[in-house]
């Protein structure tokens, strides 16, 4: 048994084929789950006004009930393409669905790539049959989830695959969470695409509620350039192959189940912003002593957002005085003469603002410690006990480089 | 008489001097402005809730009464510096009145460049007996003007002066404005200082009015960065040495008046976009057909702030996806499916998009027109009557270049 097949909960069958979507010759960007049986299923999507034909499709779908299958291709978003890109969403679901012998209501489909441009539906017909082919011939717990997960990268350097084993009911259980995601990243799904899926039997309920809360304290606490897509969706799968009864709500079980939810969440948020576009770091902002969880994010936010902070970081210039600013335009009422602000990575931390001021830090030791690839910005504002992390990366050529010729 | 004594309105004497506060030697760090009599003034202040010392100062000042003298620095902010830097920025103050035998109240004190190091006051205030110096040397219309505009000037590449002629009460007058930003710049006063004067005699409220309506059409409609600075005021001063009656409210003369104001905003303000920190480009962004002015500069400036498109016209690919994706976040009730976009350069002008898809346009033509160095986004959303532009610039490696090393 390879590592791969550990990461599969019971019940689903993965894959990803190339088909000539992707501009890259023979890069895998067809993505198929299979689920042997109808999944208890929740779902979140962009909040983007304009939002793309595999969205507005998987939307209904998922309000309609219990999901089967999931159809992905990187290389084109079907974004922006009227009435042909619905009903080549349309399409790709039925095939799907005739392939696998489930309902298309039962198919969610997702796109990622640019813009503006029609789907070739053609190509990606022929890429579901192909993956359906190999579904079939998969046995039951599919060693193909990094075929998968390669196929829904786009300028991700690399996979994002995370999972959890839990005991529900006393049987054993995982969730395994796949994302891709790397530009156009902002909070309340970006250009992000995330299946998560689990072998417990977990209610509708709890699935919907928990799914909701693990996005609220990780991929809405992100930002890699503060755009947000057209396209993006976080979906959650229970096939109940486990064995388990049913996890409810507020029971001991659930409350497991929620916080290995919650722990995949953000350790799959911490690789995207880890592999943002043309990253060299990982950093969190970490802001405490703020007045309520609201007041906490908005200055993380502000941070974390800062082109200049972003740069600085990059530079491995410890200029506080940009960090400080940002905490300064965020909108909140901050009392700019009881700020601190600290640098740290790894166990080893710098003061850079006492109250403020510059206490007198060693611009040498703190420029040592800023070449580290994990940073934390920590923020006390010293108003009240609530807390909050966004995750983010630096700002660097990479990133202008991707995105000056992302197209052409 | 040279050209820039043209531009120096009557009453005003101005210069710059090199006092060493900067970094690059030899490069003119103390600027002044000294009015002959003291002036009518009005003035507006950053937003951020970080404020720099002569901040403060200056808005207690201004609030105090009439202004006889400007002094500026760059190459230190003078922010976040604590009880020291507040009592440095009234030493300046204090010795800038004494020298030029005006009241401390009636100086204007501004600050700009890195934030969080203590000002080296000795410097300044050789730099400030210096350029008094020359002050007292200078004619009535001092030709320094060069000399004042380069002083304040940081990552600026060049210095930006604009003037307009008008009348008023029958006396022949003018409006110069002075102005320095190119980082840190956003919307509210964001790493922008901007002086501005005339030789009119303008009553109170109407200079205070007509510089809130044009600042809010120019320098508020402007971003770079999205990063809002601790530092930044519009200040403009009148002398009354045109000769004119006091210009009032709601007159012709104050029309006029108020016109010619923001012209020289905006100009500034184009000027200011153009030389954003690394561009090659001033971009600006057009919204028409929106439900009121708010939305309409909702939507330009989500656009104008997005990383991504700005980055794919540094490369000039006409991705006009993420131009749409932008206006889909902006927070705005958009209707997808009746957007327009088109991208304009001198009297050329392609279409990218009608009513949220492509019309099917030349990619090499839009290419071709994106190599322009002056651009255009033209969005209507056929919702409504209203408009605004917003100016920005390209995002490109400069950029990262300067920010990644502007301490170190």
């Amino acid at each position: 048994m390879n590592r791969d097949q550990l990461k599969v909960p019971k019940g689903f069958i993965l894959t990803g084929v190339a088909a000539g979507i992707a501009r890259k010759k023979g890069k895998l960007d067809v993505g198929l789950i299979y689920a042997q049986r109808p999944c208890t299923a929740a779902a979140l999507f962009t909040t983007n006004r304009i939002k793309a034909a595999p969205v507005l499709l998987s939307q209904r779908h998922i309000a309609k009930g219990q999901i089967q299958a999931v159809v992905v291709n990187s290389g084109n978003a079907n974004a922006c393409t009227g009435e042909k890109g619905i009903s080549a969403a349309w399409e790709s679901a039925k095939l799907t669905a005739a392939g696998l012998q489930v309902k298309p209501e039962q198919v969610v489909v997702a796109s990622t790539g640019v813009i503006g441009v029609p789907l070739p539906l053609a190509k990606l017909k022929k890429g579901i049959e192909k993956a359906i082919e190999k579904i079939k011939l998969s046995s039951a717990r599919c060693h193909l989830l990094s075929d998968f997960s390669q196929s829904i990268m786009t300028t991700d350097t690399i996979p994002k695959i995370v999972s959890a084993n839990f005991r529900a009911g006393g049987r054993k259980a995982m969730i395994t969470g796949v994302a891709k995601g790397s530009g156009m990243i902002h909070p309340n799904m970006a250009t992000m695409l995330v299946f998560i899926m689990t072998d417990a039997a977990v209610g509708k309920d709890l699935l919907r509620a928990a799914l909701k809360n693990s996005v609220e304290r990780s991929f809405n606490m992100l930002t890699v350039d503060g755009d947000t897509s057209t396209n993006d969706m976080a979906l959650i799968m229970a096939s109940g192959k486990a064995g388990n009864k049913s996890i409810k709500e507020k029971s001991r079980d659930g409350k497991v189940f929620a916080k290995k939810l919650l722990q995949v969440c953000q350790e799959l948020t911490r690789m995207i912003a880890r592999d943002g576009e043309g990253a060299t770091k990982l950093v969190e902002v970490m802001v405490t002593g703020a007045r309520d969880f609201s007041a906490a994010k908005k200055v993380a936010m502000s941070v974390a957002k800062s082109s200049l902070v972003k740069t600085a970081i990059f530079g491995n210039d410890p200029n506080w005085g940009r960090i400080i600013a940002a905490i300064g335009y965020s909108g909140e009422n901050i009392n700019p003469d009881s700020i601190d602000i600290a640098i740290a990575a790894g166990n080893r931390n710098i003061q850079m603002c006492r109250n403020g001021v510059d206490p007198g830090f060693s611009e040498v030791q703190a420029k040592q410690l800023l070449h580290g690839e994990e940073l934390k910005i920590l923020i006390n504002l010293k108003q009240g006990r609530a807390a909050a992390v966004v995750y983010t990366c630096d700002f660097t050529h990479g990133y202008i480089d991707i995105n000056a010729s992302y197209r052409t």
